[in-house]
């Protein structure tokens, strides 16, 4: 089924012809008759879409909404009222209370089928990042908040510069998010480092339509611009041309604006959606970052460590290229714990991590790979550049004693180093991740035996 | 800019004639003479999209896509070839080569435009796929194989069914892929459970071209069939309908089908493009599943273990609603170590963790939460469930010695568990995950201290 419907009518006729076209669509069709009725098909069934007709028994369409929003499992599901009426106020009422579209009896059966698949396929983008973002959620990142109204940046691109300017005052005018107009060109060529706008309207004209719905596909196509929302104002006599529109990619779709207030509700309906989703792809990469980052110390854990210097000795290959390879030890860091409880103890792990990393080159790789052990890789490094930023290393944690909560003076620390050196080999010369660290540990252990505090450089390694 | 696109063609006035024809859509034209002259500037700019005359002074087309194909960097950029005629075997010799389209000179401007916007638009979000699944990488995941052809299923779906069958037939006897035929209802209302094809070939008459264009979209819509690519063929006599089709989200079109061989090509390039997606949205759920997962024990972490426990406890808030935090630790787990090495005590640790994961409920949660320890909460659990739980799982490890390898005995082994009920209450006396795992670990000090192998049950916790 390419998706669950739920059809909310009084009357056994009505419902009768929406199920025929509905069906006939290849949706599964849930049927409700009155509202009460549909919240509890809702609760059961988690419909897709609800498709209800504003003029029910016990509800107002607007309350039905509300009460459609109130339940968990569909407090994101499309809601789409059909009115008796065309008259915008109705309309402005039925979007105030969350609807994400309205429709007019009689339906236009290519218009409504056009708006039900947009809907559905927006509803399933969303759920696919619902899905990861819940990960991140899992994790304890705030989850997405999606209840209070926020103003956003909206882009007015239209040809006919003359009602383009009209509306734009109008907008303008209204007192939410910034407008800003634009042609064409700087629409879809957004210069690097301008600011991408949330949501695009997209005045289409009667006279040019090749052009507007070139545009369109344009939007949805290019990087900077494909994420973001389209609302498309056709004139009121291209309400053919609406259905295709949004099977282009369109978000919503107006014919003509009788109502400011309809375009501006719509428009909040979109950069609600918009931010949301911001937040959900944002999460998403938030997850992803956790996988491969120590908590305690924001630098990267062993997990990533490991496979990092792995992927470097893949790629030596030529006799002058050498890395080296580093492994730091606080020294006496039992003490610290024993002396001053764990919470100073992580506060110097903390600290001792963010001298390192202030201390390295960007393209080296800083690591915490075991309690108070931490990984160091320095790509393109001679043995003689190794040594000399292992005793900086050492220099810096020892001048830099670490504040901690509820203690007047900082408490000082000095870390030791062993070093070794990856150079490019053949069969059992070549480095393995584990030769490397094994020979790194033993270069740490004779520093820890020479009074700590100081720089080994393992003499197995060549270069 | 809409996208940065290289055109490459020795003569200058075709490069000038699509140099305006570019810009005026918006996008960055970089230009080159000769094939080398095009690997320079690639490598160096990194074009998102290649337009290449396939009559090169210093490259044949064919090769030069081959050698456009070997630069890292434009692996995947998709390469457009121009052919001087609309010989199918020239088509076919490019698309073998790894060409993502063949167009025919003169151009057809229209289409041209709607071609690239389809192969950048693809492009786009298959960039988003790769920076996630480089995460997932970058974890030591397997990179994306994308270098062997894979058969896949595909489905041809038309209306005229005498024409379907015949490609069916011909298509079937390639000895490539699975085919199915299918009617527009099975094709969009695949059943759950069934298997959804990989590729979609769509046929779209031109006495039908609406409803056509609306299984298009209902296809593009529906969530099981969304990410599955669609080759749209027209009649040779609807030409003009190309450029909509792939705006509409096609990705591929051909008008009739000369060569069946042609067919065949552009299906393998879908069914590659297909595959290397889905494994990049594999590797996305396991970058970030990798995040709350202990690497050792495959159970999870205790990043994602505390938020766990934070959330169970906001949202306790029936009297009768109690559950159970359990720490457990293994008992002389330092001897283990110490007498057998590090790997086996790695043994014993996921041979333990094992045996928990399996004698626990699906809405347990079972976390390594330090060296040794788990934490263990149970949902809904009464202080006499807990308990009974708790005694059960110190059996069954004593029961279960662990088979390390190198050793002909397994290692007989025994935890400690301290336990602590969750219970609803207000201000100060409302649980917090620091005050639970505190008196858990209280708990678990007295199951240590009472010889060990056994189970303590907090006194202070009511319920």
């Amino acid at each position: 089924m390419s998706g669950k419907i739920l059809i909310v009518d009084e009357l056994a006729t009505n419902r009768i012809v929406l199920k025929v076209k509905l069906s006939s669509a290849y949706y599964d069709v849930l049927q409700a008759k009155t509202g009460a009725d549909a919240l509890r098909i809702i609760a059961a069934e988690c419909p897709d879409l609800i498709l209800a007709s504003a003029k029910l028994t016990d509800f107002e369409g607007p309350t039905f909404i509300k009460a459609v929003r109130k339940l968990e499992t569909t407090a994101k599901t499309p809601v789409v009222l059909i009115l008796p009426s065309v008259k915008a106020e109705d309309r402005i009422a039925a979007l105030s209370a969350g609807a994400d579209d309205v429709l007019c009896n009689p339906l236009d059966e290519t218009f409504l089928l056009a708006r039900l698949r947009s809907l559905l396929r927006q509803g399933n983008i969303d759920k696919d990042l619902r899905i990861h973002a819940g990960t991140a959620h899992a994790l304890g990142f705030a989850e997405v908040q999606g209840h209070f109204q926020r103003n956003g940046r909206v882009a007015l691109v239209s040809r006919k510069q003359n009602k383009a300017m009209a509306l734009f005052s109008a907008l303008s005018a209204s007192g939410q998010h910034a407008f800003v107009a634009l042609n064409a060109e700087s629409a879809v060529g957004l210069a690097e480092g301008t600011d991408v706008p949330d949501v695009f309207i997209l005045g289409i004209d009667s006279e040019d339509v090749d052009d507007g719905l070139r545009l369109l596909a344009e939007l949805k196509a290019a990087r900077r611009t494909r994420n973001c929302p389209i609302i498309a104002i056709l004139e009121p006599s291209s309400r053919s041309l609406a259905a295709t529109v949004l099977d282009m990619g369109a978000n919503d779709v107006m014919c003509g604006v009788e109502d400011l207030k309809e375009l501006l509700l719509r428009l909040s309906n979109q950069m609600h959606h918009k931010h949301m989703a911001d937040q959900m792809r944002d999460q998403l990469q938030l997850g992803l970052n956790a996988a491969v980052i120590d908590p305690l110390t924001g630098v990267h854990n062993r997990r990533y460590a490991l496979p990092f210097l792995k992927r470097l000795i893949d790629t030596l290959d030529h006799e002058t290229e050498t890395f080296a390879v580093m492994v730091a030890d606080l020294d006496h860091f039992k003490n610290i714990n024993d002396t001053y409880g764990h919470a100073a103890g992580d506060q110097v792990l903390k600290g001792v991590a963010s001298q390192l990393r202030a201390s390295l080159r960007e393209d080296d790789m800083l690591a915490r790979i075991g309690g108070e052990e931490f990984l160091i890789v320095t790509p393109n490094s001679t043995r003689a550049q190794a040594r000399q930023t292992a005793s900086r290393l050492c220099r810096i944690i020892q001048r830099t004693p670490i504040s901690v909560p509820g203690r007047m003076d900082p408490i000082g620390i000095t870390i030791s180093i062993g070093v070794t050196m990856a150079v490019p080999g053949a069969g059992c010369l070549a480095p393995t991740v584990e030769s490397l660290l094994d020979q790194a540990d033993r270069a740490l252990y004779g520093s820890k035996a020479h009074g700590r505090n100081t720089v080994t450089v393992c003499a197995l390694s060549a270069a």
